[in-house]
């Protein structure tokens, strides 16, 4: 049986880019490796929208978090967190464990944070340094408001916003100069379609001056290291070649694209794939404003997710994720990022529909298809 | 022209690895990855020949490096650092930036480090709470005397060893139970024949005693968080998924070839370059006992190192690595590690012959192929 990705990371890689990668390995002190590290900085500034250096760690995703704290902060800074999710969890996680004191914005799963309630605290506490959240968290399928909260930080000469954007980088605009968001993290395993292994970094003017102040220790992780290497196209330490191999070749393929296309194509697939599920009469778990990056969606309550989520995976070789901590079990995510289209996700949805049908869910059978196709017919 | 890497990494990856690798994405919360997962774990036990836990971190050696000092010591902590070379003068490097007072044995390039002044430091300086030294110093091709060491810091409670076994694990013997040694960290793009992008890590019991005293900040190299997913066959963090499939794919290879015969093949391949390099009048760089990892050799001093490597490179595609620091321009370094034998290490001394004719160094034309042959015949 076929295997189709549809989690919200791993994704699946174009064919093209996974034997790119599986060409032989050079030598990355070789100027043919040069070439490709210049060519992959100009593209990574092109899907940031920015003049900054992007850095390219080879870690996961919560290797760049981390970073993102450690080049930035001192210990004892107090430091506010958008905690909607596992992901928001995670920034107060990293934060306790360096010495910051941690102040949690709370936001109820499933809902968006309330830019108002930010500016509240930072009016209130002048200590505060920091604002870290997640532009998508792909715990609850949310997507928060990067650039009203922007907004509020850019004012702020003592407050750098740091902005998880994994699920959020070249799934919906993030332009970070424009934006003025501080510290920008992303990773390889999300909408730059490629295996899990590389994240990337941005730092503001703002974010250096901090990091000229910041007293945590760093090493694997110091950006001015990978900023001083970068410029010589190269890195501080040895670079997971055959990943940034393979992405450059998804950036040339995004600046084919465009981004604008790479927008309304993880756009329409949301909406479509949104649509369909209230077609089917399921419930989405998202209240606030749903990320582009995927779809959370809840189980019927007679059923529960766990047999929807093994029906797709036995019966159509389809895998998608659950819920975690309290919505496991409720809620099944599927994904609008990796090399996934709209005959995909037609195809997923049609697969949701037979296996809820098995399950004796009551529903409009091809509701969900047909609603979907409507809205990707011309996209 | 046909590239041969012959640099002590990235090396090059066998042509069944890579297609592993480039096989489509599969989720890292699937049986199917739980399997591979499990087999790795079992297969890097076999290659550490321990009992113990082996982690793997999405991170390129100093990745792991870094971890090791961070899950042991505590701010303020005495070190000792066996610094011979770029790779101890990092272990310097990471400790200061986390606040560690570092003492260094001084071992000049190319000399291999004297246990016995390891053993006059500690008897002399009751706070010294770790050594920290290479296994294999790949920026001078010299192997430090581990065995002997770790007998030093065994017999001590309050001592630590913490080796860099990136240019030593699969080269070499390091059985970590055996020797007793305390944090040994390795590399994906060494002898594990893979890109880079992938280290790993196993504690002894007392470096679990220091874990629980240590006060350094740390998140995403936490090995508690590393040992309690590896025992569920995950990671806490979102693995190199492809990577770690090739892994799969290596440490099946190793078990085949078995570890006796995988040290035989470094040692053979070694021995017979660098008796090839003394038949055509070539000094070696190494006054210590030379790494089985790699060759170093001095240029003729009339000729330079550097024309030596451009010529490998221009006239034969071949990729050697230069010297560093004050080594810089007088040595070429030739690795033995990586998916390559006998045939092509022969093809690489006959390239040296060419070029070091070409450039007018005057010895005997074939006797260094002849040598090795000699050597590699009934290997």
């Amino acid at each position: 049986m076929k295997t189709y990705l549809f989690t919200p990371g791993p994704v699946s890689v174009p064919e093209e880019v996974l034997l790119q990668m599986a060409k032989p390995i050079i030598h990355h002190r070789t100027k043919e490796f040069e070439n490709i590290f210049s060519e992959v900085r100009d593209g990574l500034k092109y899907v940031y929208e920015t003049e900054k250096e992007v850095f390219i760690l080879a870690a996961s995703g919560t290797g760049a978090m981390e970073g993102a704290v450690v080049n930035t902060l001192s210990r004892g800074d107090k430091v506010l967190v958008v905690n909607g999710g596992k992901f928001g969890e995670r920034w107060g996680k990293i934060s306790r464990n360096y010495g910051l004191e941690v102040i949690e914005e709370k936001v109820e799963w499933g809902y968006s944070a309330d830019p108002t309630k930010i500016e509240d605290h930072l009016n209130r506490d002048k200590d505060i340094k920091a604002v870290l959240m997640q532009a998508s968290e792909t715990s609850t399928g949310v997507m928060h408001p990067t650039k009203e909260i922007s907004e509020i930080t850019k004012k702020r000469d003592d407050v750098i916003l740091i902005v998880d954007g994994i699920t959020g980088v070249c799934v919906f605009p993030l332009p970070f100069d424009e934006y003025g968001i501080d510290v920008l993290v992303a990773g390889s395993q999300k909408a730059f379609m490629l295996p899990p292994g590389l994240s990337f970094a941005a730092m503001s003017d703002k974010a250096w001056k901090f990091y000229e102040k910041s007293d945590l220790p760093k090493f694997y992780f110091d950006f001015k290291s990978c900023l001083k290497n970068a410029e010589k196209n190269t890195t501080a330490f040895t670079p997971a070649v055959s990943l940034i191999i393979g992405l450059a070749q998804v950036l040339r393929n995004f600046r084919n694209e465009g981004l604008e296309n790479i927008y309304n194509r993880h756009d329409k697939l949301a909406l479509a794939t949104r649509e369909a599920m209230k077609a089917i009469g399921l419930e989405g778990f998202v209240k606030g404003t749903p990320s582009t990056a995927l779809n959370v969606t809840y189980a019927p309550e007679h059923i529960g997710a766990k047999k929807i989520i093994s029906g797709l995976s036995d019966d159509f070789g389809i895998i998608v994720a659950g819920g975690q901590d309290h919505a496991k079990g409720k809620i099944f995510r599927m994904s609008h990022i990796g090399y996934i289209d709209r005959a995909d996700t037609i195809g997923v949805i049609s697969a949701i529909e037979s296996v809820l049908k098995n399950l004796g869910h009551e529903f409009e059978f091809g509701a969900g298809t047909r609603t979907a196709s409507e809205i990707l017919r011309n996209m």
